[in-house]
């Protein structure tokens, strides 16, 4: 398994609720695709938010996302880490 | 104290070595600014580089990157983390 960093972009106010509603919506459906979304941070005032995950590929990751209705606008696979 | 996540573009190639010494750099200043890195993701294919903080401010931040000689291409304040 490779660790994906994605971004999302234009999330602009995004509040602490829909920020859990939104990780809550990929774990639901993350099986599935043999995705394990670990992490999310987000910057309501640029309207960023980083997800880092555990995924066979880029596109599983975007899937997840798709389904669960937030597209990432970058997925970068984070092959090193410290 | 706030959470901050940077991003360094422009690093193709860098290696888990690289990677390791930059992250001891920044923690050999850190705690003058009064800031923590807490974690660093990278990768090399895109020459992208997520830093993980704890800190007084994005200018902290910045200068601890700046004293480690390598200066980071945005910082956002991370408010909101699942």
């Amino acid at each position: 398994m490779a660790q994906y960093m994605d971004v999302h972009h234009g999330m602009t106010g995004i509040t602490a609720d829909q920020l859990h509603q939104a990780h809550q919506a990929d774990l639901a459906v993350e099986r599935e695709e043999g995705v394990h979304f670990q992490r999310a941070w987000a910057d309501p005032d640029s309207g960023t938010v980083y997800c880092l995950s555990e995924a066979p590929s880029a596109d599983a990751v975007q899937r997840v996302h798709e389904r669960a209705g937030h597209r990432a606008d970058e997925i970068h696979e984070v092959r090193l880490s410290v």
